[in-house]
């Protein structure tokens, strides 16, 4: 096989989403971890709705409307600021700590994001990063209006790149999106940071941390009839499994 | 305006889907409502992942693979034949108290239900609890493999009682079946089972009880933009809310 290039999801993958925990906590005292996940989940529910009923708009505007949703269903007052201190937030979100290097190592592909983020928020969130000098592009799906996994916003790789799927390893943490990608024909590396073991852990008993739960079922996989080609804990797994591919 | 026909949808909204939860709790003890409600989210994840996928699979699989995919997160063992009583149980659901006599009321209308629901599952269900008697057309959205809220969807009511959307008014208890319904062009009563305040109140403070949280995240109206025409507490109030509008 010959991969050619490494495509990765920004939020959850590269980035880490949970970071804006910090902004959420200093605004709801004790609220910051909740509010982060309840949020992503309606954030992703959003997504796939606005795209089933043809109604889209891009990222910002859903992640603006998922923390309302999410303050309302606390019983959270706020105040206007508050989201422009967040949205200020999510274009510096912190990397994963692997995340530079393991880039660097694999240099010797096409490296690229494809994100459902928005075209601005995503190029701001990549400068402020540094990622601009380590990556050769970053695609929005929001050309298509339509987000993953619709197989629409997945043409966009070899529509930017020049290469057809076979050639690509994607690279996400989402198991949605990871079956996504895999659905439409690329090579999928799912990062798996929690092992199954730990999770059930986590989970046994009937008196659930709520948060607990809320995490793992964004990070269990899906069982939607599809796997992903490669499971890694890590991105600094990459390397090593793009040269025993190439 | 005239309304000629009044269609439901099915699961939450007629019918009771934690009364499943007897059946998980027997299987499970101790378990019933956690996995119940995992089950439901991941149930309707799938319907939208899988419709966006474009890798339609009956709501029977669907159901069967969310109930897999909680069962894993919990780290629960089975035996194969807890699905089978499941899904048997999932034809027998019981119906909200008011269902059946809120329906006989407004006979002057025509009755039918839109449902995610595969036709065979609908159609014993519909048959097993006696309302066969009652509803003029079970449409289930199986001969379109696109799940709500897709509008393709909800094109099946014209097509199957002729009645064109701004005539019909579209009950459903479901926040995002409720938009996507009005974002299709219907007439549309959501049934808010819970009030706002109720629903802050129980997620308030810090140290949430997750299968409050669980239910109110199914129950709050969606940040969409858009907004269902009327609210009702319940199906009850609904005869007078018909005559009211013709």
């Amino acid at each position: 096989m010959t991969i050619k290039a490494v495509v990765f999801d920004a939020y959850g993958t590269l980035y880490d989403i949970q970071s804006v925990a910090s902004i959420t906590d200093e605004a709801f005292p004790g609220y910051g971890e909740v509010i982060t996940q309840i949020w992503r989940m309606k954030q992703l529910e959003y997504t796939w709705l606005r795209s089933l009923m043809r109604r889209y708009e891009d990222f910002s505007v859903i992640t603006r409307e998922s923390l309302v949703y999410t303050l309302k269903l606390l019983g959270l007052k706020y105040d206007p600021s508050v989201f422009d201190r967040i949205m200020v937030k999510y274009v510096h979100l912190e990397l994963y700590p692997d995340a530079k290097q393991a880039l660097v190592a694999m240099r010797g592909s096409k490296l690229a994001i494809l994100s459902n983020g928005s075209t601005d928020m995503l190029n701001t969130l990549v400068r402020n990063t540094g990622m601009d000098h380590v990556l050769d592009a970053t695609i929005s799906i929001d050309s298509k209006k339509v987000f993953k996994p619709s197989p629409d916003a997945y043409t966009l790789i070899e529509a930017n790149l020049g290469i057809p799927p076979a050639e690509v390893l994607f690279v996400s943490s989402n198991p949605f999106d990871a079956c996504g990608a895999k659905s439409f024909g690329l090579n999928v590396a799912w990062i798996e940071r929690v092992t199954p073991e730990a999770m059930a852990l986590a989970c046994t008993g009937t008196a659930l941390p709520p948060l607990t739960m809320f995490k793992a079922i964004r990070m269990q996989m899906d069982e939607l009839g599809l796997q992903p080609d490669y499971r890694v804990k890590t991105l600094a797994d990459l390397p090593k499994l793009l040269n025993a591919l190439t």
